[in-house]
Order: structure tokens, then C-alpha cells, then sequence
């Protein structure tokens, strides 16, 4: 992992640090609210139901104020509260609650993303599940995830053929109907397709679980803390073209390089 | 819940502890298989991908061992060895791994079912997710759901438009082509459906969190521990007609009067 020579290790003790201390502040208020009867949910646009909880923003609010007494002068990219600028080159880039539909039907698959990137993509990811207690992180000479069942390293799995892969994707009616198209024509050839599970898609496959993961319109916030856990554990995460995906847009998330190169053909339409 | 009024209270407290160690039982056995790289996976069909694991054969092997021990007179119906008659005139349904592709993609939304039923139907159930520790339960007098969180009673929730229903079902493309139209007619007219939770999603309509769950192609074992939780929190479950669905085929779980009945008329095609 290249990006660990940047930073000294205790300063990467420090930022890793720091990163969880966002994402304990984070679980703690997220939990507050999840099962809660009487939650209430905006909504942000009306075209596609996309509720935003008073946790989503609680928790972007802890978030941002442990970062203006520990890293004052580090950026943040926050799903409720926009852009900050700062000065150090480091943006710390915050999605409070990925999956809020998850959230709001009780189900364990939403996860709180933290990534700390640079000016060429995220050095570190961590996807936090607080009702069940897991936490993967990747990055920074890190690949692991912990929990109840204790801690284990993050591997995907080795290469196979498409027909053996297992693809998850949050919606079955993914983005355009091209995209739809597209991600049909790599459905069809794999064992099994799951929807469903937002960011928890990511983390399986960092943990050696799944082959795919094909998503898209995501923010840089839905996709940057998966990049750097997926790379960590040896995946690749670009977008359906091979190129970056750091600003979000469409992205695949691929075990190995030969499923990659494989579901990147059909996704081309060859 | 009238069903409690056929045991005494020591006598349903022993059948419930019976169910507990069955559920304790089959915990440690799929745990000792699940997010294990090396599992395989069995075939059953190959028309329908439809995996059977060692995980599930060493669970229903144990709970019978247990079942031969104490309930030695009760009969067992069980996914993965058939039916064992019995004399008492109750049987034990077993689903060791309801979600085996769940479990195949370390997903933790399967889980373990245990029903106990008369010539009636189920009088309870069980519903398990070892990984999560989470265990629901209704009928017998009970309706609750323990976990690392603690525990708390299960009640499904009031009446409200279906515009404003939660509906979660397992495939997008549920049953046959009449069935996947006439779901697509209830899933046009909520505000949100979600899909691949298996049995947990039964669990999140009991304990309050969505409205409807709907579902084709079902086995006995499949819904006759949802059914009695379900109908323990407060809620419904039938066929698609609005008769009994304890031996499988398509069924609809909902979590009260309103929401059924506006459900039925759409699957009906009203």
C-alpha cells in the first residue's frame, strides 16, 4: 500500500485515530435514532425517495466538531453540510448514514463512511455497521475489520470465472435504462445477484464474500471510503470504464482483475 | 393470544426453553461455517440456484438430537430431512438456514426458524440471526426480541395509506409472471420496497419497522415461525387470497388490518 509512505507512522496512528473516534461519535447518535418508533424522515427530492434523519445530520454534526479541535486544518466533504475548506491537503470525507432506506426499515445493512483522502483519491476507509458492532478499515497499512466475532484481516477472494461470481447492487432499476441495460447484461452471466444493502455491499467484498459490487449515481461520499477498504483488501474500484471514481458517478467494485476485466466487457456492451 | 391458553404455564415454559436450545444449538453451528472461505455450496436445483450447506445439514442434525431427547413424542418436519411422525399431535418446523444465499454472501439477514405447530397451524416461533445475536419470538404468550441491544416487545405497526407502506419482499422477480405483475401492482403504490432479506425481514415487520412483506414459492418451514411471530406483534399473515398459507405457496405478511386488506385488492387486481 503506496499510500502509507506518506505519513510517519505515528501520524498515521494518529489519523487512524481520529477516524474512529468520528465513527464511535457517529454509531453513538445514529443508534439513538435507529428502531425508533417515532422517527421522522424529510425528503430531499421527490422524483426518488431519498429520506435524510435527524441521526444523518446529529452525526455529521459530532463528526465535524471532533474534527475542528483535532484537525483543524483538514477539509471535510459531508453529506449534509457540504464542503469546508482547509489547508493541510487532507479532506476528510463524511457520509453520516449510507443507506437511509436501510435505516428506516430497521434493516442492519446502512454504515456510517469516513475516508481521508488527498488530491488523488482516498488514503484510508473505514464503513462502520453500529447495530451489529462491525468495522471495516482499510488503508493507511491497515485491512481489517472488526466485532463481536472479534478481528479478522480484509482479502477478496481470488479470481474465477463470471458464471462462479456473486454481484450485489443496492437497486434492481440502477441508474438510466442503458445503465440498466448494462448491468443486466452482467447480471445474467453471474451465480446470484443480490440487492439491497448499500455500503454493506462494499465491506463483504472487502472480506472475501462476494465478486461485484455495480452501482450508480453515487456521490464521492457513497464511494470513497469503500474505494480505500475494497484497495486495501486487494480489490479495484473504478468506474464502468476503467477510469476513477473518486467524484462518484458510476462505479464497479471487483475481487480481482480478472472479474473486473471480464464484467468491465459486458458493462461496455461486447 | 388465545394460543397460549392451551399449556399450562410450566408446560409452555418447557417448550419454549426447548425452542432455545434448538436456536442456541443451531447458532453454533452455522456460525462455525458462516463468512468461512473455504464453505461449499451444494446444488439442489439447477434451475433455481438453491445451495445447501453443511452449515444447514449439521444444524437440523442437531436440533433432532435434541428434539430425540426431549420431545421424543412430538413429530419434526425439517427443510433438509423431511418429516419424522410424532403421537403428541405437535411438530417441530425447522429451517436451519432460512437465506442460504445470505449466508453463502456473508450477509447477515438469514436466519434460523423454528416453529412449533398443531394440526392448527403454528402456536410459535422463532425466528434467529446468529451472526447479529438477534432472536424474535412470538406466541406462547410471548412477542419479543433479545439481542446485544437487550430486549424489547414486538408490535407491529398502526394502519397508515399504503402510499406510506414499506414493502420488502426476497427476488424482484417473485414467482411466476402473474405473481412478479401482481406484486409489481402493490410495489407501484408504496413509498419504498427493498429486496434479499429472506426471514429478517418478517423480524423488522414484528418488531415495527416496515408494513408488508410479500412473497411466492414458499415451503412450510419457510413461514410458520414468521406466522407466528408476526401474528404475536400484532399483525397478519396469509395467502394471497386471504386464507390460510401455513403450508407455503405465496404468501403476504402485513402489519395490520388496513394494509392487508389494501394489499389483497391489488394482488387480486382490483
Amino acid at each position: 500500500m503506496p499510500d502509507s509512505r506518506r505519513f510517519a507512522p505515528e501520524t498515521a496512528a494518529g489519523l487512524i485515530a481520529t477516524a474512529h473516534e468520528l465513527a464511535d461519535a457517529a454509531r453513538r447518535v445514529t443508534l439513538e435514532y435507529f428502531r425508533r418508533p417515532d422517527l421522522t424522515a424529510d425528503t430531499k427530492e421527490t422524483a426518488r425517495f431519498d429520506p435524510v434523519t435527524e441521526a444523518d445530520r446529529g452525526a455529521e454534526r459530532e463528526m465535524r466538531e471532533i474534527l475542528a479541535r483535532r484537525r483543524p486544518d483538514d477539509a471535510i466533504l459531508g453529506e449534509e453540510f457540504g464542503p469546508t475548506p482547509g489547508t493541510s491537503g487532507l479532506t476528510w470525507v463524511l457520509d453520516p448514514v449510507d443507506g437511509t432506506r436501510g435505516f428506516l426499515t430497521g434493516t442492519p445493512t446502512w454504515g456510517v463512511l469516513i475516508a481521508l483522502s488527498d488530491e488523488n483519491g482516498p488514503l484510508y476507509g473505514l464503513i462502520d455497521q453500529p447495530h451489529i458492532g462491525e468495522r471495516f478499515e482499510g488503508g493507511l497499512g491497515l485491512a481489517r475489520v472488526t466485532g463481536p466475532r472479534g478481528e479478522a484481516a480484509l482479502a477478496c477472494r481470488p479470481g474465477r470465472a463470471l458464471s462462479d461470481a456473486f454481484l450485489f447492487s443496492t437497486f434492481p432499476e440502477i441508474g438510466t435504462p442503458g445503465d440498466a441495460r448494462a448491468f443486466a447484461r452482467v447480471a445474467e452471466r453471474v451465480k446470484l445477484v443480490r440487492y439491497g444493502l448499500d455500503c454493506y455491499a462494499y465491506a463483504l467484498l472487502a472480506a472475501g464474500q462476494i465478486d461485484l459490487v455495480i452501482e450508480a449515481g453515487l456521490q464521492a461520499y457513497d464511494i470513497q471510503a469503500p474505494m480505500a477498504v475494497i484497495r486495501a483488501a486487494g480489490g479495484i474500484v473504478t468506474d464502468w470504464q476503467g477510469g476513477d471514481c473518486a467524484q462518484g458517478g458510476r462505479a464497479i467494485a471487483a475481487a480481482n482483475a480478472e472479474v473486473h476485466a471480464a464484467a468491465l466487457d459486458l458493462l461496455a456492451g461486447s
